[in-house]
């Protein structure tokens, strides 16, 4: 986020600020909610976000879409139906086409929401803690700090049985695509001017 | 965090991480927990930690305080008693004492923590979000996200009626403290040097 509060301006008369319901930081520079109404626009300014994943299959309402283009958003859109199976290879792709543009640097700040910011968007980053690591119990005790009493076995089924080494593989076939063998090495560039490893090693 | 995934070292075989029981990030360099436990110790380290702010008055475990001390974390302790009334005005001291640590950048990376990271911890972070002009309604939604069940209406009272002009007015008075008068202005150090404005308006 960057800005914790303002004090120069930080009179008792500010505008009071609106996140979307179940509204959270995930990890730096990805947020995950609920559908944003427009009375959350001014709350998301603060983000200062480059990207949007949105994980259902209807179209974005028209205010949402001016509200992306006036804040030069770009929207990642992935249709994942609501209550269908989950272990439907469809939805596998999609979510990880999703993790994709999710743990893609250049793509950061982002948020991700379907409508209720519950299952599918819980789908998705249950995905990405599987992919830092973390044990499927702290995973599920995350899933279900946001989908409360309306938790999914089927997304609980479905984050366990993700396979992440595939997603693993795609991964270095991307290095390999961008930095190129021998003479024709190249790098991908980082914030992080730092890095002494060549290639997507950390972000 | 600054890490999301090591791809290089990402084999099937690394380590599994375990995160505290209600763990979250809250902010950029901002997290909060329940009681850590050694099996969480690997994962922590991943953070970062510059500081701990502990809101129990229990002593600190000696292992606990070994891995503080091996990784070069500072322990800020405030001692709130778990059940008491919120409206005392030790509690409200307490809070704004925190407060004061946990939005000092130069104590970040931050981990806020209590016993199971609920009530204590709950307020703590809804008053921050007070300070960041959150409404009602939303900080409250964030406080019954991790207490569940558990949810106290004392906390939520606690955190509507804290006085966050207060520590507004605190925080001018350190501004001009470090800032001084005239021929002896002076400047905090921030990590963004490109702030136009002087003094602490915003991180």
């Amino acid at each position: 986020m960057g800005r914790i509060l303002d004090i120069e301006s930080g009179d008792e008369d500010e505008a009071v600020l609106v996140p979307p319901s179940n509204f959270s930081m995930v990890e730096e520079a990805i947020f995950r909610s609920s559908f944003p109404q427009p009375s959350n626009f001014p709350f998301l300014q603060t983000l200062n976000l480059r990207s949007i994943i949105y994980l259902c299959p209807e179209p974005y309402p028209h205010e949402n879409l001016e509200f992306l283009q006036s804040n030069n958003i770009r929207l990642f859109q992935f249709g994942i139906e609501g209550k269908k199976e989950n272990s439907s290879p469809v939805r596998t792709h999609s979510i990880m086409e999703a993790l994709k543009v999710l743990i893609d640097v250049r793509n950061h700040p982002v948020l991700i929401h379907c409508k209720q910011g519950k299952h599918r968007t819980g789908c998705l980053v249950g995905c990405l803690r599987k992919l830092q690591n973390w044990c499927l119990s702290s995973v599920f005790e995350e899933y279900q700090r946001f989908a409360g009493a309306k938790s999914r076995i089927m997304d609980l089924t479905f984050i366990e049985t993700f396979d992440i080494l595939i997603l693993r593989q795609c991964l270095y076939s991307i290095i390999y695509q961008y930095q190129g063998y021998g003479s024709k090495k190249r790098r991908l560039l980082y914030k992080d001017e730092s890095l002494q490893k060549p290639g997507l090693t950390s972000f």
